[in-house]
């Protein structure tokens, strides 16, 4: 029995000592260099080559190593009976919370507006954006959407959300299913994306969506890149539907060193930073779900096909 | 009787409206055009020209337009006994909060490093700097001290707080006067000032301060610029005593075109910009004061000449 890690360009020496920290009986294998195909029972993807969880016939289950699952999900050779589990831990949750709050406080006090008048030593006071003038509209209310909804209402902020089905979360107005996205969208300044990505989602963030903002609006995507449609952002500026956008997720990744997004004076780009899992953090639950897909029981965190998520 | 507003290069219009708007038999004058001189019984000063008090005969009282004093105490023109009195509203406080928690979250965060990394099209993740890596120091416990020490505790930060005399607040630990202050920086890496100027707190940002802290530290300006010496900050990155700087103030305002902090990759500048009065919440002060003044009671916000704040 073997636990197996896979990702493209990723150094798992971390997670691999944590893992084993935590329970020494657990053999590890890091891909591609896997010793007995057969002996794999659980994987952990992220970013991983297409197709190859096809590999191992002996899969029980497959965790991501993040909270997004559709790369498992797309990938026709993980057989539909084999659970998937996502990784969620506290640590995600108020890191997300951090980049979150940080982006629209950077928007509001015009960080970014400084930062770049810094190059040419040109000393211009811009007029502080206050809370009040900035209703927030978060997409997505699973675990990090909750959060950061809470976080934001808490410090002040007129908080709008948005889900699938109705939630109710104190201090926060909510609104489900696409009967009450216009309204939601009519109500919000600040947009925060924080869907899952699935078949319904993909592109959701276009120039149909974007003009229904309190004009001009601004975008930060958390999500996934594809929950973007690029070209319509970049319409959305000329439009001023929207005025700027703080962007961490991208169609490809890493952004392509001649992406337009790179020279846009109104965006922001981080490069997939805004929820990082801690090693340690990432260990627990993945031992825990490791055992817990040897004896064959439910798996922490295990996502509804069908609702993918 | 008149009020007068007195600032180099300062658009007062709104201000004026909106003290007029409080009371309109109130008679406002704004500076350099002042009808007579003997009329002018009250002083509303921001960045005001040396000595131009003095040729006011009849002034009961001088106000500060913000919550520093020492333009006010530095001119010789204003007789001793005519009552100083600051401006503090809590917009203003709130305000500085923002500033301050957006500086420490953009330094954990690494904001200005991927800001940089943007004009350059380079896809490059720094790990994010925890919170408790991160204990915060405040020099200075007055109004807006306070309010930001609060702040950050309750976001989850460890804080220190230094003042001249011991102060107690929940959940920060206090530390008071030069015996105390080496404690205080020891169990500082980001360090915050928002001392009041005075002769002893003048150039108290030095060498000698920056390098008993926890290496490397960070620092945030947003008392005065002259706190800081400005040469000793150059060579505290040369020393790693420091590794980066936000500042809202400067020695010389606007900072010069020609300044090195503009060219510095450490350090980020912000035009004055942390707590700006909106003119409503300063009329409100403003007229008050006036009132008081005119009939010789005790100013809100009066400041004591001796402390110096």
């Amino acid at each position: 029995m073997s636990l197996l890690l896979i990702a493209k360009n990723r150094d798992f020496t971390s997670l691999k000592e944590a893992i084993q920290e935590l329970d020494p009986n657990v053999d590890v294998e890091v891909w591609p260099r896997v010793d007995k195909k057969e002996r794999v029972n659980f994987a952990v993807c992220w970013n991983h080559p297409e197709k190859v969880l096809g590999n191992y016939p002996n899969l029980r289950a497959v965790s991501s190593l993040g909270a997004g699952v559709n790369h498992l999900l797309d990938d026709e050779s993980l057989p539909n009976d084999i659970p998937i589990s996502r990784l969620i831990t506290d640590s995600l949750q108020s890191q997300m919370g951090d980049y979150v709050l940080n982006a629209i406080t950077n928007y509001r006090l015009h960080t970014y507006r400084y930062f770049d008048q810094k190059r040419t030593g040109e000393w211009k006071p811009h007029g502080n954006i206050s809370k009040t003038s900035t209703p927030i509209g978060i997409m997505g209310l699973g675990e990090m959407g909750l959060h950061v909804a809470t976080l934001l209402s808490q410090q002040g902020y007129k908080v709008n959300g948005w889900s699938r089905s109705k939630k109710e979360l104190n201090g926060v107005s909510t609104f489900a299913g696409n009967d009450e996205l216009d309204a939601f969208l009519n109500e919000t300044k600040v947009l925060v994306n924080l869907l899952p990505l699935t078949e319904e989602t993909d592109g959701i963030l276009d120039l149909d969506l974007f003009k229904k903002l309190i004009k001009p609006g601004y975008l930060i995507n958390v999500g996934r890149g594809s929950h973007l449609v690029e070209e319509d952002l970049i319409y959305s500026f000329d439009m001023d539907y929207l005025e700027g956008a703080c962007l961490d997720v991208f169609e490809e990744e890493p952004l392509p060193k001649n992406h337009t997004f790179w020279n846009r004076p109104q965006i922001m780009v981080t490069p997939h930073v805004a929820a990082i899992t801690p090693a340690k953090e990432a260990a627990k639950v993945i031992v825990e779900n490791y055992k817990r897909a040897m004896s064959g029981m439910e798996l922490m965190f295990e996502v509804d096909r069908e609702k993918g998520y």
